[in-house]
């Protein structure tokens, strides 16, 4: 699966936006990814959690247990040990801090992986390590659907992507010109009705 | 699959848990139902969601989307949502509602099952179905895993569980002897380290 098939799923799912969006990190970018929409479709999610799942087996061995954060990466999470024969765990924020809740647990010598929908700052996948780093069990690797930082974020352990896509994100006070003309918008926070 | 084969299923997840718990709702019980331990499996998340969703045919017709609570509804409706061949949505609390973000939408037309992993007192389940109230589409009905309430919940639509246990509970003023001799902890804060 190469990284224009990945986009080509997301387009499925209609959820490659074009336009002018604040991502969670605050950055400014003229593509959002509305990730969630994708793991939605048990079918798109199943076909991009197997080919994720084909390439770890090289780098990262057995995997016992597949830990990321809510809520973003509770499904992929879940999909993923599904095609690893593994458990799926996630952590919560709990007073700002990424905590492993409802009676997970990790036992000593257990594989770890750590999965994520989507890396753009490895913001969230470093509070991940650091919230397993209390915790037994050995942390062998991270894994992404898809790497917006063309594999320069700092993930606090090896990265494994489907797709490395490199769509640039700017400082709020540092906007192209066509961005600047586009109301930007959250699209995370946007309620339905 | 039979409410025993259920409560198998829970105990092989080490998620049936007894001593004097705390409930979500407030209320007291001498047995725990640690769910996230059987949706971290996702080989006993399959053999649950695939026994529920063969039972939903006959009652509710052709399913779309699949709507939850998050978080504990995410992976069951997924799970659910597969096997029906249907969309999985989850509503997030904002401020204290159940509201549906992440560009979750559902068209006119659209029929739609929510579903939840326990019902204890069906509050979740009515929040999500006001949630829904407000979107297109129609809410055909509900399911669950297992109704702690054994049928008597009021979840504002007809609810299918898989199993339906009579697990007493009690107000925390009115605790029979064996209860009060144990000290009551909440399992679901629980932190791990």
């Amino acid at each position: 699966m190469t990284s224009e098939d990945v986009l080509a799923v997301f387009k499925e799912a209609g959820a490659l936006l074009e336009g002018h969006f604040i991502l969670s990190s605050g950055r400014r970018s003229s593509v959002f990814l509305q990730k969630a929409l994708v793991f939605s479709r048990p079918d798109l999610s199943e076909k991009l959690c197997k080919a994720l799942a084909a390439r770890l087996a090289a780098d990262f061995g057995k995997i016992d247990v597949v830990a990321g954060p809510a809520v973003g990466g509770i499904i992929p999470g879940y999909e993923l040990a599904r095609h690893l024969g593994a458990r799926a765990i996630f952590a919560e924020r709990v007073d700002g801090q990424l905590q492993f809740r409802r009676g997970f647990s990790i036992a000593a010598g257990e594989r770890v992986l750590i999965a994520e929908d989507i890396v753009t700052t490895g913001l969230s996948f470093r509070e991940t390590v650091e919230a397993l780093a209390k915790l037994p069990g050995e942390v062998v690797g991270g894994a992404c659907i898809i790497d917006r930082s063309g594999g320069r974020a700092d993930v606090g352990c090896k990265l494994i992507s489907l797709a490395q896509v490199n769509f640039p994100d700017y400082a709020p006070d540092d906007l192209p010109p066509e961005l600047q003309k586009i109301e930007a918008i959250k699209p995370g926070s946007r309620g339905l009705a």
